[in-house]
């Protein structure tokens, strides 16, 4: 099911990855593009993110710790990867939380993100500040709409949408291109509590992108293996903090016998 | 002494506390609210912070990297959690060493925070800032300004000028309403060889503080937690780099227990 | 060869090291000085900046995550530093990758940097800014224009217009006040996968700058201690996670035998 050549793809290919994101999360993406073999650079300044963003192979943008000068190089970079026709991934951070969000990712949205990864009640914030009806997105019937499995038909309706790749991360992750749907059954308990686990997975999901044309196959192999690292890192961990070093540890070694011995990937039908 | 059933009642409300903090510390604030047991958001924009600060239960506002973006996230979270009667937790790093820092923590002080936390020569700052004279703050006699056993005159003048609880942490911790006064003689001496332990310290007092409405005893709870974590990872790491990683671990699964068995916390006279 | 007293003077003067560097370099530059028995104080807001540099005893300026803000910051504290005769060490991040910087870096420089730190690459971007020709900085038949021994001849001719000392650090690092010339062969690879070591090691050398006048042997004995310590760390980690805990252990820890036993450090002339 998974294709793990797309790890080597993405080690061979070194890519530039720019990294746009929050301040909290800063570190920890930055080490994790290092572990799994990509280049970061954080370069978010207005005066020079968007000269930057048709150098780099990639971009991501996280709104976490969102502020004008970050949103005005933020905007600069999505359009110009836009249009130099670069992969960028949106991480819309606690989108619906606050007004200021919503605004901020509907200006991010005008750009097109090529995939958006976030949680199930962010995806659904999305799918709202992008026009789809509630209807649309949660029809009725839906149990829970913040978890990841809910939030499907949000993310199977945005990226028809807009047209890109949706990733909603959870306890089981799923990825769509509004077509194809994904599930990733991977992953560990402790990842959520460990900051900025979710927005270096953002990155890292950049660093595929950046190594093969199909963003919906670059997504799966992101949060696969990022998951299945993150597995591997629990079993020998003795809590957040040892997981944390242990996880960069892992992500720097993973092997493709890794991904292919843990992988619990399964595809399902888009509606049904 | 201790109310060590504080820390079970924290974790049950598992508290969202906004964060608004110095870059160096956001990592291991997040990390530390997050292996504790509460749910932190760091959210600073002049934009939002004020919204946000509605929907937390605590605030947690630190001057460690101030600049003038976060000291209007800032004074608009504070005036929002003071307006909305949330708890707030000022911590003034680097009070008095620079006018900026005095023009700041004046400005801060005008939305009256539930608690302050530092160290002693910052809350000697903070006692002057707040009008209180060098008699009232320091009385003659006092040997060493700078330590936090010798802050105990300021920090309960203090306290009482702005109703208020103050913590002042040092090699004995000691935290103060006005009326009351308790010593925490727990701790490690590698804590202050690990950059951000006090701000995230700060953090944790900000979680204490929204799961109880003393806060005189949640401020005497955080410290205590906090400090005999310390201790026990101390016991284990072998040097500043491990410290931390253990540290994390330890506090996720800190129990009562630890703490009823390693508390050397004690009162004593406000004045005496 | 090495001058290791130069980590004894540095430790007992605990010299005040104010650093205004980039965003995801904080954590790791505050937490190696604390290892290394230094004070950091990352205070950058233009309102304080230079009022603090004249209290600090270094200034580093890192332009790795570089806004309007910070800029300002830098211009001020360098001034300041300037005049009152503290040492500030540049490590110019990402120099030459775009216009913004270049202007960044000139700015920068017209404050005179006591010792400018920096990859190949950036050195040679930063001889550029400087006015120095590509033939004065980098002669023919000089084969890899980006390793830190091919950037010799910028370093060197850098180091002689602008009167300061410039380190290249690479695979061998090299350190020249445009006279001598000296190659550092420690270090470990691992140190390439864990982001900011660079810039803590900029960190480094402000705090050993600021315990002798001879900036030349400061800039030496930092980048030796630094790389034996990174050293000994590789030998005892399993990955860039690991390797990162072990090396701020280490450094907390490290003395003068350990450097004295491992120490590949040679003089060469500056030109032949």
């Amino acid at each position: 099911m998974s294709e793990t050549h797309l790890l080597d793809d993405m080690r061979r290919a070194r890519p530039l990855v720019q990294v746009i994101t929050n301040y909290v999360s800063m570190d920890l993406a930055a080490n994790a593009l290092l572990a799994l073999g990509a280049a970061p650079a954080m370069i978010h300044a207005p005066e020079e993110a968007a000269q930057f963003a048709m150098i780099a192979d990639a971009l991501v943008v996280n709104i976490g710790t969102i502020s004008e000068t970050f949103f005005k190089g933020m905007r600069a970079a999505a359009a110009a990867a836009r249009t130099a026709g670069k992969p960028w991934v949106l991480d819309p951070v606690g989108a619906g939380a606050t007004r200021y969000r919503d605004e901020v990712v509907a200006a991010l949205l005008e750009a097109r993100p090529s995939i958006i990864r976030g949680n199930g009640s962010e995806i659904l914030a999305v799918a709202r500040v992008a026009g789809l009806s509630a209807e649309a997105a949660a029809p009725k019937g839906v149990d829970s709409l913040h978890e990841a499995g809910a939030a499907k038909y949000a993310a199977v309706a945005l990226a028809r949408r807009l047209d890109c790749v949706v990733a909603v991360t959870g306890a089981v992750d799923l990825v769509t291109d509004g077509a194809r749907v994904t599930r990733i059954a991977n992953g560990a308990e402790v990842m959520t509590r460990v900051t900025a686990c979710g927005c270096a997975l953002s990155a890292a999901v950049g660093a595929f992108a950046a190594a093969t044309p199909d963003r919906f196959a670059a997504a799966v192999a992101a949060l696969e293996a990022y998951a299945i690292a993150g597995e591997i890192a629990a079993e020998t961990s003795a809590g957040p903090g040892s997981f944390r070093v242990a996880f960069l540890d892992i992500l720097s070694r993973l092997e493709n016998s890794d991904i292919a011995a843990r992988s619990k990937t399964f595809a399902e039908a888009a509606f049904g």
